[in-house]
């Protein structure tokens, strides 16, 4: 299907009742795509098929000895976190614990031991601040942003550049501003852009002198086996680099299985250093006896080891490299001479981010829903959901099939430049 | 084996040296048994072998149209919900929600809202309150009380009685102090007394006049299908009775499957008024896009109906009601003439409750302890975990073989008796 059929122009020369023309045949014949998250397909879900008849009559025995059916075990079993420790989250399986099914939640849980009874760095809980401010680059993850809405915490938006967060403008921002208590991060193949952390920028991270004595980076490896290349990017470790620079205790690292088995039926895990780990497990133990132990057996014979892992993440990359490419191709013809729109070509992860002239994103995403294309909120990329250049679309090619996200693509072209066309009009 | 074999008396009439004989024995023998905690044994485990193969290749389909392998549906699926609704929580499905895998994080989570924002009917957050108070019916669930030091909660302990805490003292507590704003609740088969709140009980509860507007019962449906007799306790519905008096907002129920399918891998529930699960699920949002679905398709594929419930829990109840009958018959035996010692005999839940002479219950821990008897602490029933007359024990029965089991209630009655003859010496 080709949508600018017809027209021997280039879609970015279309004039604007062209692309209106264009624009009301589709209308005719509304789409109903839904492109809002970052969903695994269900060809990706079928690749968990056999974990879904785990764990069977399995004679597992721990090495820690306790009946994995039974209650206890509140770090997880040491067996799954060696499975994941290194490749996940780049510790030592005894600097990590196995949650439940969702990192957002450990994510939560530590922010609520925050602000109740403050980390170990903290001269009191942060509860008691009278302000307490994250760093959140943007374009950045929707609901690292509710969350810090949920917990009252103010944003302060840095922007996100190819290399990571700007790092100029946070040293300066830590350095002198004791209410910054945190900072959200995304190291490698950032939601939405891709981004991945440079040697520098983490480098800089773990050793930059901090106004806050409990400053602390949430480092949220979500994509740290999410590979679309050959080039598989490892960041450099920030736990390492962090004790390097005897800022031991200022990083959170959280990883999940959620997009490497099934979404919901996957493991959370949270690392930290020591001293931060037993604080953490010293409030969960209030919180709960211990996590479903059933589900990390499950886990365990599926994997086996940490190659079955990457081996699984390839079948994964398979499924979504083409995805990538083809909404690539999508947008490269489509947006050909239009010097105005750019994206990102993200090496891993489930995202691209869209750049389009200022006060261009809220309107196309309001078109492409008008004629059945659901595209993520304009704004979503931002704290508060307010992008103040309404530039910026997050774009989330996994779910689709190739046909269906080749004709999403043109259809997400054909709004871009009729909304870019609509305010070239009205000025 | 009789640990007072040799001996023409009942335990009871043995003198101190003929008891320490007997313990000294017993210490050249020293057992390894653990009654620490409400175990189910790994007979009751392998009840569930066959939920360890599911769900296998399940072609469901919910109602609600998610693909249940995919993120999603942060209420939890309908059909879930409608299983488990009635029997567990006595509220309808639309008043439910499915949890992780532990009704423990449930409660914990709301008080973390509660304590952040405040309940649907506080006027401020519990965070910002110079002091909040719980009603604390002892002896109770030590993991209640350990909740309540972790959020700074003063505890009240109200004792409770065959019928449930004592009304009186309840009721003109709440009637007086603004301060009191929540109560524990464990009413059926109550840890550890086996208690059951009568009728009057609960309606009390529900109409009793408060002097904080955000009263809130924190009601641990934890044994609701846990009967160990043919005479299966209903409570009255806490829900329509707090409707009925204009307190619709006034109570939070939990339940879950760990003591139904394995501990750590069911799941947990919480039910509310409308108005309230309202409430919760809007904090919820911000902490995790949705629960392990595969594991709610595990459990409906398993029960199929809520008769599957109950049936199951049959099968539960025919290994541990023998337990219980042996654990009576060798304290009656032990205690026969004993008049300072009295027990509890539940008709459910897991545990027995002890009574001995003030003073006596934490060495008698202690001796058996030394013996290698790992009973629960002595004040765990307590908040803090301070017994202040030191006189009560908690007994776990469940995860031992019925051999072992019989052994132990020697060697425990063995360790009270001389743990009162020591005092009485003492004195």
């Amino acid at each position: 299907m080709n949508i600018f059929a017809g027209f021997d122009k280039r879609p970015g020369e279309l004039t604007r009742q062209q692309l209106e023309d264009c624009y009301y045949r589709v209308m005719n014949n509304p789409l109903d795509i839904n492109m809002t998250r970052g969903l695994p397909s269900p060809a990706q879900l079928d690749l968990a098929n056999s974990f879904l008849f785990l764990p069977g009559q399995s004679s597992f025995v721990s090495a820690h000895a306790v009946d994995w059916r039974n209650y206890g075990c509140l770090q997880g079993l040491p067996e799954v976190r060696k499975l994941v420790a290194e490749a996940l989250l780049g510790l030592p399986a005894d600097q990590i614990a196995v949650g439940e099914n969702s990192s957002l939640a450990l994510m939560h849980e530590t922010l609520g031991y925050a602000f109740s009874h403050g980390l170990c760095t903290s001269p009191r809980p942060w509860g008691k601040e009278p302000l307490v401010k994250f760093l959140c680059p943007v374009p950045g993850y929707d609901r690292h942003f509710a969350m810090c809405e949920e917990f009252n915490i103010e944003m302060i938006p840095v922007p996100l550049l190819e290399t990571g967060p700007d790092m100029d403008m946070i040293e300066r921002l830590v350095a002198s501003d004791p209410t910054i208590k945190g900072m959200w991060c995304v190291p490698k193949y950032s939601n939405p852009s891709g981004a991945v952390y440079c040697g520098e920028t983490v480098a800089r991270l773990a050793r930059m002198p901090t106004a806050a004595d409990d400053f602390v980076l949430f480092w949220d490896n979500a994509y740290a086996v999410h590979h679309l290349t050959d080039d598989e990017v490892q960041n450099q470790p920030i736990a390492q680099l962090c004790e390097e620079a005897r800022h031991t205790d200022r990083y959170f690292i959280f990883a999940s299985t959620s997009k490497i088995v099934l979404p919901g039926a996957g493991l959370a895990f949270i690392g930290s250093s020591t001293t931060n780990l037993t604080w953490w497990l010293n409030h969960r133990k209030c919180r709960t006896i211990g996590p479903d132990k059933v589900n990390q057996l499950r886990h365990l014979l599926f994997f086996r080891d940490d190659k079955g892992v990457s081996n699984h993440m390839k079948k994964h990359r398979s499924l979504l490299a083409p995805k990538f490419e083809r909404l690539e191709v999508e947008l490269s013809k489509g947006f050909n001479g239009v010097g105005q729109v750019s994206w990102t070509r993200p090496q891993g992860g489930y995202f691209v981010s869209l750049d389009l002239p200022q006060g261009c994103a809220s309107r196309a995403v309001d078109l492409a829903l008008r004629v059945g294309l659901a595209l993520t909120q304009a704004g979503a990329t931002h704290p508060k959901g307010l992008d103040p250049l309404d530039s910026n679309i997050r774009l989330a090619p996994t779910y689709l099939d190739l046909e269906t996200l080749g004709v999403a693509a043109q259809v997400l072209v054909l709004c871009v430049l009729l909304s870019i066309a609509q305010q070239e009009r009205t000025r």
